[in-house]
């Protein structure tokens, strides 16, 4: 493992590891299936992208001194982002999987990387975080979730709040919905957005739970996300039909959910009968305490 | 669908569509399993990058100009490549499934491209290319696979041929061992290597079918893929881990196989005993004719 994890900045509100369960919970990352062909009105096929907006299709990131990398869980089709300064190592990790653990700490080893902070969008419904198992398995390494989560973390999230990672950072914004404790995360430049599941690639996260509500995810998505640069890469938390990324422009553009009016959204995301998660009564207990059930 | 594809022009030895099957060819695509734990020698975890290696690790391409896109099969773990200029729109697409064929030709109208080839790595037989259907459907492609393939395509690749789309290209390098026809494609600025089944993120393809040859693959990766520079991102057919991407410098580093002695390699690849894909029998057949068997 890392030998030296450097002690990460006091980032904001970093929280004692007391427990804050919510009761009765039933927050969901579940994200809703795809759902263009339910999606008539759009008309996405006649109007491709052209003039200035062509320009958000050059979806390589040209930062200098960031260390990339996207992984995939496939029971859950999570994503998982590690982001690293190549000069100072400090790295951080985006939404980890318990199942997936040992080849995260395995490559971040690899990589001679100090992980100094585990963040999660949100608290997940549909599998279990990795954080808290890391933490044990990382010497300095710090959680951090959204506070208004409802999860414990060393580091309680706040709109604003800046996560930093040697010479990078991502900004924390708010922008709940599909639950109360939904962020993006946006590096610095605004070349890339990790949108959880708030806003997934011709997607968007399910509103069904408690918590959830169409309304307010359709106005975080339209006023934190749609107003970032049309070739901010999108991030999503996951995707089940094998895409990897997509741009603010494109969502914009196409998003079948998202191109709608706010009341033809509400009224659709309203009647997906969509079924329950099916690791919803393990995960969210888990992912309110990092993963970790107390012994 | 793309209203206007232009004509592609003749790379090099552009052939007749006249169909070249080889008899018996057990040819395969599937890659064999990942086998970290079984080569406790590499000793990967002794020696994390550091010095001049840590510069490998800058994994965010940076060309200007460049559309890219990686996408996923779940079924056959295959990821499929969109690359393209943004400027003339050209566009090729790297080892496209017959399965996903409708959200790749989604996402190509969508981004106004111009898809002018679509390229094998080689002839697969863990899952049945698109290319074929996509050329029903995409007025002026064309289809690409080396000429030591045995299949047909419309293009008939050799060493060093350039594959052009707008101001960028690929080479082809021929890097045999998994089958006769495996390429690995290098993007012009070397800063990527679309490596087939040749080389895996920490694995191989494996090289016990007809044609397959440890010895051989070991000296294509080797001599032709090993050589780029330790930053070049290497873009494999499959991943089963979920992995999406490494480096040259990585592999060179931690790749469990291609670090031992050629003989240790050989001895290993020769007794992995692993089972017959389950496509094969229909995959092979259907992809020595661009995936469209014929009527």
């Amino acid at each position: 493992m890392c030998s030296v994890i450097r002690r990460v900045k006091p980032i904001q509100r970093v929280a004692a590891l007391s427990l804050r369960p919510r009761g009765h919970t039933k927050e969901s990352s579940y994200a809703a299936a795809q759902d263009r062909s339910s999606s008539p009105g759009v008309g996405s096929f006649a109007a491709p992208l052209c003039g200035n907006a062509r320009s958000c299709c050059s979806m390589v990131a040209k930062t200098k001194g960031l260390l990339f990398r996207q992984m995939f869980e496939g029971e859950s089709c999570t994503y998982t982002y590690l982001l690293a300064d190549t000069e100072t190592r400090e790295a951080i990790i985006i939404d980890p999987v318990l199942e997936t653990i040992d080849r995260d700490l395995r490559l971040i080893q690899e990589l001679d990387l100090k992980l100094i902070v585990a963040v999660n969008t949100h608290c997940h419904a549909d599998h279990i975080t990795s954080s808290g198992l890391m933490k044990k398995r990382l010497v300095g390494l710090k959680s951090a979730i959204s506070r208004f989560s409802g999860a414990s973390a060393d580091i309680q999230l706040a709109e604003g709040d800046k996560i930093k990672f040697g010479k990078h950072y991502l900004t924390v914004n708010n922008t709940p919905g599909h639950t109360d404790g939904c962020t993006t995360l946006v590096f610095g430049d605004q070349s890339m957005a990790f949108t959880g599941d708030s806003l997934l690639i011709r997607g968007c996260g399910r509103t069904d739970f408690q918590q959830g509500c169409a309304s307010r995810l359709y106005e975080s998505i339209h006023t934190k996300i749609f107003t970032l640069p049309d070739e901010c890469l999108v991030y999503p938390a996951h995707d089940y039909l094998g895409q990897t990324v997509s741009t603010v422009g494109e969502e914009r553009r196409f998003n079948p959910r998202l191109t709608k009016t706010k009341e033809e959204f509400v009224k659709l995301m309203n009647n997906l009968n969509l079924p329950k998660p099916k690791k919803i009564d393990i995960s969210v207990p888990a992912n309110l305490v990092c993963g970790l059930h107390e012994g």
